[in-house]
């Protein structure tokens, strides 16, 4: 006997691409920070730190929910991602593992409703769970919530899962009106949104969290510190309803997986604030970065993609099947990821350009690279 | 909606414990190893060295199944836990994540044999899961096979699930020629072994492991390094039959959970072979202390118990109700755990005690206060 996970999980195009990014001169495929932001020395001597100031007890099992002074660290760091809310923290292993745990918090079976595109690696938690998943579109705005009303007239979803800061992989952000309504909606209709939002720590100027609007328990905040500041380390957090934080926090019991040592790591970089000061200075980084790619892409008369708001993705209309393209770009030296496994309709001649591996130079060569074989 | 994961999930008398056990002179509840035996420094010191050799490598996010690196120290360090397969690694958030992932992919609904007592944290994984979960009976030798015999002729189970060395909370090994006749068993009626062993590294001589006697493929061993180097640092590995491995691999895309720098970090402590030479040194610490406390409860008239072969715990029947028991043991200065949940059939005057926290002289009066309070 093997469980509809077992025999329906698959290798995520995401991973493909990562894998393929390692064998390319030009990786726009990686959804990792730029390796260049990494703060590997102030990492270095947080761990010094920690081990000298707590010694065995960093070791220790991390108890279910997360340590209580990061838990506190967290808390005070809310203000600075522009959220206000009340509710419990849970710390988890990275957004990614916050989702799998969200999803097997609420669905068996059920219907959810995603985006169109949405990441894939967080809708594979959802997908493999649901028994019916219902994809929205997504336009220059964010998650079309005109169509989400009309899906909500025909049926009930469980949960609505959107990203709604520096899209992955749409780049786009969700504008304040659509999240007033998108919260409106679930109040109505009696739904949970997952607001899944690793992006805004490093965006810069954007509207506030849907949290922020929630009156009636029905959003829950999914961040990361792995983009602010290392997705090695493995660390995230959940803001959520307290009966469902409680939940969280129980079923944590279940794998255990967040590292006690790296927890304290990213509590002492809070509490100096060392991580405040990143929120300050990569949102520039990296949309200087985006406007070299933008800028390429006009030059080479590309011109089939959203302007990404934030973040580090661009979604591309290859006007061909993107597969066929990855495939002579890979000779050319350039890898990216074909964005189809992102739709539920549609995609199959989309590409996921990633600004953070390459530098400018490499952006405005892996462009070049792309307008030869688009136009080849 | 709520999955039936999210309905039934309850907080483990071991967390439970483990909040006692902060509050109390001497914590017999814990499951951590001896906080005097977490080599800190040299943890620290492998933490610098693999951010100066890698830098913002180590950073990135871990690819699903783990680190290439750290799957070839574990390959090498196998031999070193009497370990002979060739059956492929996969990295995990240490054991507790292994079973999670196992039961993930084995179980919906579907039948699951334990051990009866067996470890309730790893229970939980699968009891959540399964629609019929049968206890067979621990004895001093471990599973009782004639029982699960019997058993399989009456039912076909999808998983047995066994931690045959240091028992947690029997403290005993399933003997040879159990381990022998559980995988003959396993071929004969169709049906996975999970064999749980985070206790082997310093488990010091004990039989070979089940997954020494797999010929057909049946057997998976889940193997830490909480014990033999440090819980906090959430690594542990599974071995499976290849068709096996590949989909854990693949599920870990679901959670992501496993910090690449802390994979990086156990692989070097592997390679230098400072966590080769802990299997030789923390059996015989583990050991002494265990007699202390048997030596001590024989004093004290005590003799309700298994002689623990190895490992944290013994299992003590203190013949009266043991949350009665604890109640009173914490107003005097001690904590354990009630071992009722690790059972599925009886159990309520059972105790676990762990000799991991508390000193000689602390255990010895951890038994004076248990002998007054049992007297009492």
């Amino acid at each position: 006997m093997v469980s509809r996970i077992g025999r329906e999980i698959e290798l995520s195009p995401v991973e493909m691409g990562s894998r393929l990014g390692r064998n390319v001169k030009i990786n726009m495929a990686s959804g990792s920070p730029d390796p260049s932001t990494i703060p590997v020395d102030e990492i270095g001597r947080a761990y010094e730190e920690v081990l000298a100031d707590l010694g065995p007890r960093s070791l220790f099992y991390p108890g279910a929910g997360g340590q209580q002074e990061l838990i506190e660290e967290v808390n005070k760091y809310l203000p600075a991602i522009g959220l206000r809310s009340k509710d419990p923290i849970v710390i988890t292993s990275g957004a990614q593992h916050a989702i799998e745990l969200l999803s097997k918090y609420f669905l068996e079976n059920g219907t959810v409703v995603v985006e169109n595109p949405t990441f894939v690696e967080t809708f594979s938690a959802f997908k493999l769970r649901a028994s019916v998943t219902i994809p929205v579109t997504v336009d220059g705005k964010g998650i079309s919530t005109d169509e989400l009303e009309l899906v909500t007239k025909i049926v009930k979803p469980d949960l609505v899962y959107v990203i709604p800061d520096c899209h992955n992989p749409a780049g786009v952000n969700l504008n304040e009106e659509r999240r007033k309504i998108l919260v409106e909606l679930a109040e109505e209709r009696d739904f949970y949104v997952i607001e899944d939002d690793p992006y805004r720590p490093i965006a810069g100027c954007v509207p506030a969290p849907l949290k922020n609007y929630d009156r009636s328990g029905r959003v829950i905040h999914v961040s990361s510190f792995s983009k602010i500041l290392a997705p090695g380390l493995r660390i995230g957090f959940v803001v959520a309803p307290p009966e469902i934080a409680e939940k969280l926090s129980l079923m944590e019991q279940l794998d255990f997986s967040t590292s006690t040592l790296n927890q304290y790591v990213v509590s002492r970089l809070l509490r100096s604030g060392f991580i405040l000061s990143r929120t300050k200075i990569l949102p520039e980084h990296y949309r200087k970065k985006m406007k070299v790619l933008v800028d390429s892409l006009t030059d080479a008369g590309i011109s089939e993609f959203n302007q990404p708001s934030c973040g580090f993705f661009l979604l591309l209309d290859l006007k061909r099947d993107a597969h066929r393209v990855l495939e002579e770009a890979v000779r050319q030296g350039l890898a990216f990821v074909p964005a189809k496994d992102f739709f539920l309709r549609g995609g199959e001649t989309m590409a996921r350009l990633s600004i953070t591996v390459p530098n400018e130079e490499q952006i405005k060569a892996g462009v070049e690279i792309l307008k030869r074989v688009i136009r080849g």
